[in-house]
């Protein structure tokens, strides 16, 4: 008898993986102008740096940064991560509630493992992240979306349906979010806090863009106005100092909560490495970031910005979203117009980006794409969307 | 209104994590002879080594070993994997099927979720490694325990519990074996690829202790006789080079299998990091394994010995495992003796252990005990098992 793919869990079985793989493969090919991926700059990286930091980090542990570590984390990088979230963020928290994980995609893993039973509601954006949307559905949990403005989701529609179904969860990036660029306005997450605590759901506040904002003032997190315990606050240093690390956290404030998602990680990876935790817990520690952050927001900002203008090539009637931070800009075709059509024009054009269809749990929207501008020279990004312009049009 | 824990999902609510966390603890205490965990010496971890790696890790991949990768790891670590598995252990596999994971811990949680609905039936070892156990309860397997002597899982047992309970996957760790040390005997190893493929079963084959041999002929792995794509293989480099590294690999027969796994990685932590798949892979490339291994297995070895030769001063009637290999020797007192009682008396002479009834899906067995050796010096593993002989003995 040969293995054969009934032997699949259920869970597994309608799970086919990243619809827009073969997209991302486009990003392979050098000649390929591609608004489609969501990395960092390589000029945001930095490998001198740490290669210092690894030497410090085994000068400093030795051998244990060799040996098996807590599942709990380094306690250097969980009291530093603490700061630097109650400090920017205002995430309520001490080292106790902080959780460092591989990426904030195992922060919200190891949440959903914590919470979730097949058939619960989770409210989610829409448009929302796609990995995310991977993610719920391989706990079996049932999405329902939540219609979004200019300011993030909409207080009144939100409240209606929780009311109607009765969520155990909302997820949602309320910075920049991804795909739409958009943040959640401040009165709003105040009142999702409050919201959270009236009906008894827990927030998943996805928060791994906010320190790349390039203009306006920095909003408190959602966490900020939780009084009661409910906002689970999910960060990354992905985005910040280097995807490739994977390092991650996630603000817990229910000490029992914490504890069932450390016997996740547990059981799943036992603990994540100690020379990547120890990299990042030295970042920090050394006060790297803010100057870091500063240098790179400027260089996204000038690549955000060519990527606003290049709209002036697109079909009359394109709508667009001018983030104030972050790594995406959304855009909405004239009525009709469908992007995936388009994608497949652009290809053949040399130029690539996500049909917005994608990041929908519903489907549809049809006429709607996003596109990364932190991977591209300002002069690729101009040619770029030119040559995407044309290729709408057709 | 407050979180609390009602919220927490079915699979989590019954899992309290480890239970002899409480004596990892004690682990801590430079006073503590602890025979109680299962790290590698620290004599056996090589920060210097690694220094080097991770700055011609940098060298080689610059800007890419920080910016996100493929879920499926690194080329050259799969290839190097590959070659590993398939020339010491008789692994039936290429590169394409390795997919390289958090240490082997992970492979076994990626293979659960892509094959275990609740209820679905497991066969294990009993005893056997209590982070097995945990993983596939947190799944809500139904775990059959498979009578031992030995040489191993008896066979004609095994082919009664598979007639009798219909396995989705058998759970098995083959050489020196967590907790007991004991090896399956070769033709065991074949009859137990025949059964898997007659009757339709998954292997787990948890081999992570595999090189880690100082007496008699390696065997080759039951892998090595699965004509039928049902046996995926699980190794780790936690043992061999270093845990807090996190690199292990799951050699995947079928690769629609594989695939589902890499969907299950993708969505919990997307990928490992890079520097830490860069080390092990530069570690194997340059051919620094077999001359490491035969260093760490002599002093692994001595140290063996100074422990079996502490049973003397254990009652009369105990008996014990004669590993050829491995960290673990597991020992069972005359019948009718306590170890969890001994372990309290122990505590106080500052010598630590597992009792045995934890590795047990089952309870009971509360005479024997797991004893690890890799963490004292031979001084005190001499004078740990004295003063453990005389604790038992009360």
């Amino acid at each position: 008898m040969r293995f054969s793919e009934e032997y699949y869990a259920d869970q597994m079985k309608g799970i086919n993986g990243s619809v827009i793989r073969d997209i991302f493969k486009l990003l392979g090919d050098p000649g390929m102008i591609s608004f489609a991926g969501g990395n960092p700059s390589n000029n945001a990286l930095e490998p001198e740096v740490v290669r210092c930091l690894v030497c410090e980090a085994i000068d400093r542990y030795g051998t244990n940064a060799l040996q098996y570590g807590g599942t709990e984390g380094l306690p250097g990088l969980r009291k530093g991560i603490a700061d630097y979230l109650s400090s920017t963020a205002g995430v309520r928290c001490t080292a106790d509630n902080i959780l460092p994980v591989q990426g904030s995609s195992q922060a919200f893993d190891l949440l959903l493992k914590a919470l979730i039973n097949p058939g619960d509601v989770i409210l989610v954006e829409s448009p929302t992240f796609l990995g995310a949307i991977q993610a719920m559905r391989i706990y079996k949990a049932q999405l329902v979306a939540m219609p979004m403005d200019e300011g993030g989701v909409i207080i009144e529609e939100v409240e209606k349906l929780v009311q109607k179904h009765h969520p155990k969860m909302m997820y949602i990036i309320p910075t920049f979010q991804n795909p739409t660029g958009r943040t959640l306005l401040l009165e709003r997450r105040k009142a999702l806090a409050e919201m959270a605590a009236k009906y008894g759901f827990v927030i998943a506040e996805d928060d791994p863009y906010r320190d790349l904002r390039y203009t306006g003032e920095a909003l408190p997190s959602i966490s900020s106005f939780d009084e009661e315990g409910w906002v689970v606050y999910m960060s990354s240093f992905s985005k910040y100092i280097a995807p490739g690390l994977r390092v991650g956290a996630a603000a817990v404030p229910h000490a029992g909560l914490l504890r069932k998602m450390v016997i996740g990680k547990q059981s799943s990876d036992v603990h994540s490495p100690i020379l990547t935790q120890a990299i990042v817990e030295l970042y920090l520690e050394k006060g790297l970031l803010p100057g870091h952050l500063d240098r790179i927001c400027g260089e996204y900002r000038a690549q955000m910005e060519a990527m606003l203008e290049g709209f002036a090539c697109f079909p009359e009637g394109t709508k667009h979203t001018v983030p104030q931070g972050g790594l995406f800009v959304w855009a909405e075709l004239p009525e009709g117009m469908n992007a995936t059509d388009a994608l497949n024009r652009a290809v053949a054009q040399n130029v690539a980006f996500v049909p917005g269809t994608h990041f929908y749990p519903e489907g549809g929207h049809e006429n709607t794409l996003r596109l990364n501008f932190s991977m591209q020279t300002l002069e690729r990004i101009r040619e770029g969307m030119e040559r995407l312009g044309r290729a709408i049009k057709g």
